[in-house]
Formats: structure tokens, C-alpha cells, sequence
């Protein structure tokens, strides 16, 4: 996970002007582009449709929202000017919970088509966007009405804290002191939203219609290992220093989780098979390190430092959370102590985010 | 055209607290409901689809937003109640210009969708909502893809101010003093708008897909007559006093026009059967008063005021003009002014606005 995606969560909880960093951004579709690339040219080739109907779950408000979009219909484009196609026709769906701002969306859509057409050229056909509100975790469109289901770093949000975290105490994500009762409660909960999403989608797509999701997810068969929950454990202690200065009550902080579960891809492949809708092309891993901007050179001072990057990114997702449980007033402090927390980790170990993608197909 | 129906126009221009009386909007809903539940029940039970896709072309952004659209899906499920048939899926796409508040819409739709599941019972297909920014001069959806289509006091809105207007000096609208050059003008532009919104929603709708629009009308030949254009002479008159005053600039008044055309039934008629893809099911014109609140007891005595009710609601649909053209220093004293005027000849003369409704199925 770079830095811009963790902002691509379902919930619009995330919108922040870090977003508008397009170099950040650069980075994370290289990633997965060539997957997502490989699976819509062989949607493409298999029926050479008149239509094609994508769907972006989660796609959130920013520059970025229609990067992904842009590219995967320059991907169809290729394909279909190489082969003498006539265009087919394109129709987006941007989806995001109702907070979201479709308005910031909506606004600068025109400047986004108009520069889509100037690089695809006059042979493009039309493309059609529109907003859709709501969880991907319940339908959001008509039966067999989508060809390409796409979703970055949204799906590791659960759609609720799991039940019977009670004894999580001094935690606010599953860790390595987690009861197991704990880690069972956030597993069941992972599964149950995602063979929902999976059920979902397969009413939505066509038949051999495709699906690429990037999770924020780990590699070890731990849920409570270091690489997932690293990042939630500095901010559990920025939290725990304020308890012990009497700043946050301590049950205050006992209650307190974080909605999320990072699958590894053998859970992630588990729950497909299960379902049993899709077969899967393609499951694959990989990392980057928690400051996006390093190994970069020509940035300005402020993006070198990865401590302030980081916590600046986590901020984006946390605070909505924090404030809502936590109200307003601690907000600045708690981050000001983690973005120390976190420079003093980065300088002494490797820090990275695993991330799984996987390329589906409607069997 | 009662008050809260101004705000319909397609352009967010005219978003304003005054579109949340439901009082009004019942009222309105009442005289055009009869002939939107003819057309979707026709529709529907012409081939009991399996889904129907309805477009609102103008939506604006207000509790009336989902009015029309519970109505359409009220309607249909009565139908299929007494029939029992299974309910068909609902997909609506609320339309209006990228600058609407899709936001509020948005976030108030699952109040909405609870609150008709509520009244529609457990038998009630899932409802997809989605929103579409664009205008409906030009496609905005794909081929085939729409079953109904319904637009409500937005179609009279031009796509734009008729080029060749520098004669009507004084006036901002067609007067009873224009020169023949601008009323040709304004009603090429009224014909090549109309006739592209045709062509464009012909490609759009199934075979045997139906439309019922609501135009701002008129009912005379002339399209200079005071039924339609004695509410624009009324604001002219205002503005041409504070440019006696000095208040405004002569040459600003002179090059400010009002982009409306309001049709008749005829030139509505000879469109249609000029762009040949539309049969006429029923063309209708209506009047109704410019303070919809007269006739009505149990109104607090602002609500009684024609005058302040009528400017209130031209305000809400003007002040975006001519704020973008004349300034903002000058709205408030041209509303007060405006405000003075109408309620002179409110209490001096009957005052209606003409209603042209149309329903139409593809032929």
C-alpha cells in the first residue's frame, strides 16, 4: 500500500488533499496496472462487446478517482485500434459510501473526458459516468449489468467492528497481545463481508465478466503479525501514553477498534472458492514501504521525511474514526506523538505494507 | 409552472430552501401524476420487464428529488400487485448539471429508500440509484439502456443565450417590444435544443420506451405573449428603473438575456414529428397560478404574500444569472424592486403560468 491509497477506502472517511499527489500515485497503478490491464483485454477479446460497463468500488474524490478509469479504457482502446475494432461504448460507475464528495467528482469530470478524448483520439467511443452511493457490502447494480468490477484498498475495510472485542484491551486492532477470541471475531467478520461482496458482484457481472481487487493484506498465516498490524500497534501506543497521562479514558480506549482485516491470499482464496462464482487468473503479492516518497530523489524536505508522510497518510483513514470516538480535542496531539513514534521505527527497521491482488472471472 | 417548479430546472442553478415545502410539490406532483401513471403503466405493461430503468432529466436537489420517482415506482408495483406478478428491478438515474448537489441527494437517499420500502411492503424489487452529471443536451446515457424517461420545468431552460440578441435593448427576455430577429433566434435555439434532446434520448430508450416532459409553456402562437413572458418584462422593469437610476449600466442591461424558451403546444408537436422518433400519446397544457399557495387556507401570513412568494421563487431561479452577469451588490435591491412590482399586478390582474406536458413513446 503507497501512501495516496490507503485513502481509496470505502467510506469517503478519507478524502484529504494528500490525494492529490499524482507522482504517489504514478507509483501504486504501475503496480497493479499490468494485472489490470491483462484482465481487461481479455474481457475485451473474448466477445469484443459494444458496451462496456466498469465499476470503481470505492473510488473516492480526488485526482485519482479517474486514473484508474483512464486506464483501463486506454488498455480497451489499444487492443481494439490494433485489431480495427469500432470503439465500443463505455459506461462508468464510481462508487463510494454516501459521505462521499461525488460533488468534487461531478465538477471536474468534464476536464477529465475532454482530456480522456484528446489522448485516445477521435475514434473513441462514448464514455458515460455517473455516481453510485452506497456499501459495496449489499448490491449497487441491476443483474448481470457490469462487465469489470475494479476496487483498490477498499475491501480490507470491514463493514463493521466485529462483536465481542471486549477483551481487547489496551488494542485497537487485532495484535500480537490479542485474546484469540479476538482475532476469531475480526476473521469472521472478514469472511462474512467478503463472500458477501463476492455474492454481490457475481449477481452483478455478466458472465465472463472480470473482477481486480487490491486488499491491503499480509503474507504470513498470522492475522496478528507485525506486517499488518505494525502500523495500528504505534498508534495503540501513542493512545496508551495519553491513558497513562490521564488525557483518554482507559475504557475509553478499550473500546476502541479499527474496522479492518488484512487477508493473507490463501484467506482471500478460501473464500472464492467457497462462494464459488469466480475462478481465480491471477493471485499475486507484493510490498511497498510504508513512505512511498523514499528512494525518490528531487523532492522537497518535507516529503523526505517519512515519519511526517506516514502519519499524515494514517491520519486520512484514522481521524474519522478517532474523532468520532474520541471527539475532537485529542486528534492533533495523538497524531503529533505517532508521526514520532513512527520516524523513530522507520529509521531503526524495515517498514512495508503487503498488499494482494487478485484478477477474478465469472465462471 | 407552480412556485417550488422553477427550481427544476436543469442546471443546480436554482437550488434554494425554498423547494422543501412539500405543500407545493404535492400540488404540482397532482396535476401532471395522472399522465406519468398512465405512461409507466402502459410501459409496464406492455412487456412486464424484468427491470425498468428511469432517467429524472433536471433532479435538482431537494426533498422533491425522489418525488416523482416514488410515484413512477409506486405506480408500476401497484400494477404488478394486482396481477402478481413478481416485482421488477428499479434502476434510477437522477440527472442534472455537474454543479448540483448530488452530495445532499446522496446522503439522504437511504431515508428515502427505507421510507419507501416501508409504504411499498416486503414484495418491492431492489431500487438502484445513481447520479448522472451532464447536460441533456447530448447523451448522457447508454444505447438502449433507458425504459422511462421523465424531465419536470427544466426543458424550457435552453442550452444557451441565442446568439444575435444586441437589438432587444430593455428587455432581458422575448417582450411584446422585440424585434422579429430575436424571436427567430430564440426559437431556432428552442428547436435545435429540443430536436438534439430527442435525437439523443431516441438513442437511449428501448423500443417502446416512453418520456413524459413538463415544459414551461405557453398557450398563444406568439411566443412574445404575456403568459409567458410577462413574469421576465416584470424583472425587466426592475432592472431598466435602476438603470434610470444609474444603479446599472445601460450597455449591461442590453446584453443580459434570459436562456428560456417557452413552447407551445404546436412547435412542441412539430418537433416531435420532425425528429420522427417519438409517437404522441398525449399532449396537455395546464395552467396554474403564479403564488401556488393562493386558494389555500392554514397558511401563515408570509405564505399569503403573492408578491414575496412569487419573487422568492424567481429569485431562486434568476439569481444566478444575473449574478454572474451583473454583479452581486445589486441583487437584493433588484429582488425588493421585483418583489413590489409583482405583487402590484398580482393584486391588479390574474397571473397563471402555462404548463405544456407531453408523453411520448419511441416509436
Amino acid at each position: 500500500m503507497e501512501v495516496v491509497q490507503v485513502l481509496h477506502m470505502n467510506g469517503g472517511v478519507g478524502e484529504t488533499s494528500y490525494a492529490n499527489n499524482s507522482f504517489v500515485q504514478q507509483k501504486v497503478i504501475t503496480m497493479t496496472k499490468p494485472i489490470m490491464e491483462d484482465a481487461i483485454t481479455k474481457l475485451y477479446c473474448s466477445t469484443y462487446p459494444e458496451e462496456i460497463a466498469i465499476a470503481d468500488l470505492g473510488c473516492s474524490s480526488g485526482p485519482n478517482t479517474f486514473f484508474v478509469v483512464s486506464e483501463l479504457i486506454k488498455a480497451v482502446n489499444s487492443v481494439r485500434q490494433k485489431i480495427c475494432q469500432k470503439s465500443p461504448e463505455y459506461q462508468v460507475f464510481l462508487n463510494d459510501l454516501p459521505g462521499n464528495d461525488f460533488n468534487t467528482i461531478f465538477r471536474s469530470l468534464s476536464i477529465f473526458q475532454n482530456k480522456l478524448r484528446e489522448q485516445l483520439g477521435p475514434g473513441i467511443g462514448p464514455c458515460f459516468f455517473t455516481g453510485v452511493p452506497g456499501s459495496f457490502y449489499g448490491r449497487l447494480f441491476r443483474k448481470n449489468s457490469l462487465h469489470f468490477v475494479h476496487s483498490s484498498y477498499s475491501l480490507q475495510w470491514l463493514s463493521q467492528v466485529p462483536r465481542g472485542l471486549e477483551n481487547n484491551k489496551g488494542n485497537i486492532y487485532m495484535a500480537s497481545t490479542s485474546p484469540p477470541n479476538v482475532l476469531k471475531a475480526y476473521y469472521e467478520q472478514f469472511q462474512q463481508d467478503f463472500s458477501l461482496f463476492l455474492k454481490c458482484r457475481s449477481e452483478e457481472l455478466v458472465d465472463g465478466g472480470r473482477m481486480v481487487l487490491t486488499f491491503l493484506g499480509r503474507r504470513s498465516d498470522d492475522p496478528s503479525s507485525k506486517e499488518c498490524c505494525y502500523i495500528w500497534e504505534l498508534l495503540a501506543m501513542a493512545l496508551n501514553d495519553m491513558v497513562l497521562e490521564g488525557v483518554i479514558e482507559e475504557e475509553k480506549l478499550n473500546s476502541f477498534n479499527i474496522p479492518q482485516y488484512t487477508p493473507s491470499p490463501a484467506e482471500v482464496k478460501y473464500e472464492v472458492e467457497k462462494e464459488g462464482s469466480f475462478s481465480i487468473d491471477r493471485l499475486e503479492v507484493t510490498e511497498v514501504n510504508w513512505n512511498a516518497y523514499q528512494n525518490e530523489t528531487d523532492l522537497s524536505d518535507a516529503f523526505k521525511d517519512g515519519g511526517y508522510n506516514v502519519a499524515k497518510c494514517m491520519r486520512a483513514v484514522a481521524e474519522p474514526l478517532l474523532f468520532s470516538h474520541f471527539g475532537e480535542a485529542i486528534i492533533d496531539e495523538v497524531f503529533r506523538r505517532y508521526r514520532e513514534i513512527v520516524a523513530d521505527r522507520m529509521s531503526k527497521e524495515k517498514t512495508e505494507f503487503v498488499n494482494v491482488i487478485i484478477s477474478l472471472k465469472k465462471a
